[in-house]
């Protein structure tokens, strides 16, 4: 069967997150298998790169999926999008060897987070940042964010990790930004532990905020004691941005 | 009794625009007043600088309102917003001279509209860009809005404009910019006829695809011909930005 590949875009307010659930909540691999069943007529098995969690949106997930029969890629992203509900889309669809495995083949992902220290949040923007004191300062999130890069056990950032798993993990970086009222935190790695990125975020947050000192999140790594962990970030403020393959094609 | 005005922003996709109506479907003016009735423990009328349309947003509305004792401004804000839905929030709130009216008071209003020439739209964009052709041309839009600007009878562009009433208006500039897949028009004016932006975005957007030619606007304004207009650019991608006052205070 013919394998296709897709970059996804979703706002990620009204999911489940991405994983298909036995309990029938709306997630968008759900969604996207029933759209998908729809044009192929038969059942479709989607994959995702990066199983985002419940409220998280995302800009560059991408998936891949087979199809029973050869169709123009174009109409398949055409036809799809005519059956989605308007918070989710296929950006693009591609043809994929069929050795392709959108979760198993990702070299590196982006992930966002975003935060306003803006008093009021401007509607529009609200469901894809997080409020943060108009005091919390850039500076002592990079001072925090330092300690981060680097091929390391992130063990105390993960949600449910299992004992057989391991914790080592390559982030190649932490870039905070400024601009205007917001706070960025652009994540990029190999992988990422469940729950890790907006493990990490709350931390920045509490360190660009003063309410922990910029060397907690080496403390944290140090340690490994989850004690001294923040409230994980709220998931509205994080969005994958993209994931990177092998192949050079931007995806 | 005291009075205020306030920074209004909302998402205009779920309110039939700005203006109560009398068969209560959901509006912003209504819905600012239900709240600020509930703070005041009596009726107050809420009057706003534009009266925007269905579907249409703004991130810089500006309106006053009467309250029966003397608030500070701040307590109002955050009252108000804590009771608002969360696709309108009060930016800032100040006391004004009981003198002042949001709409009389105005010396000018900036009004944005957003295309998207991308060949899918990202579903967090799509509630505010208007799609356009991909081949869609900047310089072709440019050279028709260079006709507009000025002192003029707009009234071509007016949706029931009653006889009595001049459709003549100062459009200061329109400027038409690029960022990325966007195409973006800047409208500034000391005022705007009822449904003017739409429909001079209307033949924008033809002119940018090359559907009429780039002297139709300039056409328009000469011949008063409504027969040779394009049809109103939807109201999803049009944002009221800006309401200028003569205080000097930014609004």
């Amino acid at each position: 069967m013919p394998r296709y590949r897709a970059r996804v875009a979703y706002v990620g307010t009204d999911f489940h997150g991405w994983q298909r659930q036995t309990n029938a909540p709306r997630t968008v691999q759900a969604v996207l298998e029933r759209a998908l069943g729809g044009l192929a007529r038969a059942s479709v098995k989607v994959e995702g790169a990066g199983r985002t969690d419940a409220g998280v949106h995302a800009d560059g997930q991408v998936a891949h999926f087979d199809l029973p029969r050869e169709l123009d890629p174009r109409t398949v992203r055409e036809a799809v999008n005519a059956a989605l509900p308007p918070d989710v889309r296929l950006l693009d669809v591609a043809r994929a060897p069929e050795s392709f495995h959108a979760r198993f083949d990702a070299r590196w992902k982006e992930y966002l987070y975003r935060w306003s220290r803006a008093e009021v949040i401007l509607p529009r923007e609200a469901p894809f940042v997080a409020p943060i004191s108009p005091r919390a300062q850039a500076g002592r999130m990079r001072e925090a964010a330092a300690a981060l890069p680097g091929r390391r056990d992130f063990s105390v950032f993960a949600v449910r990790l299992s004992k057989s798993e391991s914790g080592v993990r390559t982030l190649e970086s932490v870039t905070v930004e400024e601009a205007g009222d917001e706070l960025r935190a652009l994540f990029r790695g190999e992988g990422f532990l469940r729950g890790m990125v907006r493990s990490i975020a709350g931390v920045l947050a509490d360190a660009a905020r003063g309410k922990v000192p910029a060397s907690r999140a080496r403390e944290l790594l140090r340690t490994g004691d989850r004690r001294a962990l923040s409230p994980k970030a709220p998931a509205k403020g994080l969005t994958l941005l993209r994931v990177g393959y092998g192949d050079g094609v931007r995806s």
